[in-house]
């Protein structure tokens, strides 16, 4: 499929690069409170429901905002005032949720594991069995940080057969990494437009089990962040409470077709895990070293080791990237000097081989030894 | 200028109908952490900040998420938990304002007039007088609920008289209804791309007085609510802290090039209050009285209110506009049964003889006698 401009691919972890039918999308304005932005509305929660089998046991609440709004939504409407959260960090993201419920006053205990190390349901598991005070797990399925799949199946069992509830950060993995809600217990799942989805950013979203949603009235720190207001007024009038972003969600709506059409939620992780072999191959044959072994790593997003020849600058590796028409993210490790590189968005195998020939090209031209034994 | 799709027109208060260059901007994708779109979102910011001759005073501080959600993080960020406000009341978005206190749990008093009836300054300065706990006076420049503007300059001579801080929520105000920082003293005035602007929904922003937002940190009951956090990230990389809603961002910065060529906010006054005038009078003609005496309304939206004639029904004679291409407003008063038409968005006087004709021809068809006595 030809490219509708010649701007450079993203290959980070979002905002990502998204189709021209998904782009065209937004040529048109909608009122928020007429019927045919309403049906699409609609139609969007629904299929948000379908991609986790969650129709009959969830909901879908969109909120306006990047990712972080609704997970803290999600956070401040179903973790009460009185309970207490178990959060199993590996990366910013586990820790952001820390933060958000240091500014809410709420109570949580964290598991933290280094970046490179998934949590081991065993320790969850004693964790509950020793605490009887927490009420809530709060995990990332695929941490952005590190690019590491966590295993959110065994964890979801753990925290069930406990008797306490599980909210999924599944950010960069929803719509990728299969999440079946008749087969995975958990309370909710928070992801955005933006992701694997591939619509454009200013809109998450989360499923959340109903029965936990009718609960949580009154809970909510914040008007614009409540989810069982968000929720209440939407089932009403099936409109937003507050103007939504009208355009990014027609856009999202028109992602949403080409997913379904690419064949869901097999067929994005295939072209993404095909994306992401051909990466990590063709970055191993120019003396790249991933931080994860393959088993841990998700096809989401990769992180390299800096290579250790001096000749390598990130920043010239960087510019010189993207004036080949690639732009690539930089490392947010704390264990170890990095960089990444995405599968994600509308990017294909050709993409990813022309992202390498222009890191080999790049390489060369700053004399860095193609194959160079990297960083120990 | 033709326009590029035939789209119904949005005669309300937002979305609105946006220019096709505006629309057409959002057709690139974007790397929020790149030095291209770093420069857009310093360029918008410091345009903000000049179409209030804030530059010198105030930082731009932009938000994710709609109107409201810049709103709350407003008053989040600047009422300190120890502050009292006095929130002047005469609509829905006063009133949210309280509601968003509540939330939080921070202490107000609330000084309430009719819809259809501004605040009284002096009644300002005795309540301010009488109540030397309030730190802070919140006030709605343009109150959408009826179409009502407000005396922001008498409000912010009393408020400064009495040595407390004015936080203005001018959501549909801001850049047709002049606010210069230099004249008016207020602590912080909030606003969305989606209104007087024009352009397209999903972000906020604050002009914050730099020496009040220094004084911030810790206050905010939000992390994704927290503007200091928020600009002090922005200040430090330049970058948003989290993921931006880069299409609305980057049309944003192409519809102020249009405010800028077409002679900023007296130009976009002028063109609203052409707009205004036509509709009034237009409507006038046909039978329908405002709600608002012309020295109140603002040439924003205008609330009518309906004819008593029985053969109106306001459904139909909304489906009826929309499938001539006009999509107005319902009412939203508690003390009269009114709809509002939107004079704001890419309109101009054709649009609104337009509109005009429409509903001319609409009432024909449901047997409306035109100049019918309109409802006491």
């Amino acid at each position: 499929m030809p490219r509708d401009n010649d701007d450079p691919l993203l290959l980070t972890p979002g905002p990502l690069t998204t189709s021209a039918a998904t782009k065209a999308a937004m040529l048109h304005d909608w009122g928020s409170r007429d019927d045919n932005f309403i049906a699409i509305n609609a139609r969007v929660r629904r299929r948000l429901l379908d991609i986790a089998q969650a129709a009959d046991s969830h909901v879908c609440v969109p909120l306006q905002g990047s990712g972080t709004f609704v997970v803290e939504a999600a956070l401040g409407t179903l973790v009460p005032r009185a309970g207490k959260a178990l959060i199993l960090i590996n990366g910013a993201y586990g820790k952001r949720m820390a933060k958000i419920l240091d500014y809410m006053g709420r109570a949580y205990a964290v598991h933290e594991t280094a970046e490179n190390s998934p949590p081991d349901p065993a320790d969850v598991d004693a964790l509950l069995a020793g605490d009887p005070a927490i009420t809530h797990v709060l995990a990332v399925h695929c941490e952005t940080t590190s690019g590491i799949l966590n295993p959110i199946e065994a964890i979801a069992a753990v925290v069930a057969a406990r008797g306490r509830r599980l909210i999924i950060d599944a950010m960069s993995a929803f719509g990728a990494i299969a999440l079946d809600a008749r087969a995975v217990p958990f309370d909710a799942v928070m992801a955005s437009s933006n992701k694997c989805l591939e619509g454009v950013p200013g809109m998450g979203f989360a499923l959340i089990r109903k029965a936990a949603l009718e609960e949580a009235a009154g809970n909510a720190h914040s008007l614009s962040l409540d989810l069982y207001d968000q929720w209440v007024a939407m089932e009403k009038n099936a409109q937003w409470r507050f103007t939504p972003p009208t355009h990014v969600i027609v856009a999202f709506d028109k992602a949403l077709d080409q997913f379904e059409a690419a064949g869901g939620v097999a067929g994005r992780h295939d072209r993404y895990a095909g994306n992401c072999r051909i990466l990590v191959e063709g970055m191993a044959a120019l003396g790249f070293r991933t931080l994860l072994p393959p088993d841990l790593q998700a096809p989401i997003i990769v992180t390299f080791h800096m290579p250790a020849d001096p000749a390598f600058q990130f920043q010239r590796f960087y510019d010189s990237l993207k004036d080949r028409g690639f732009v690539i993210y930089p490392g947010k490790l704390t264990v170890a000097d990095s960089f990444r590189i995405g599968c994600i968005g509308d990017l294909h195998a050709d993409d990813m081989k022309a992202a390498l020939a222009a890191i080999e090209t790049t390489l060369r031209e700053m004399g860095v030894a193609s194959g160079a034994p990297p960083q120990a």
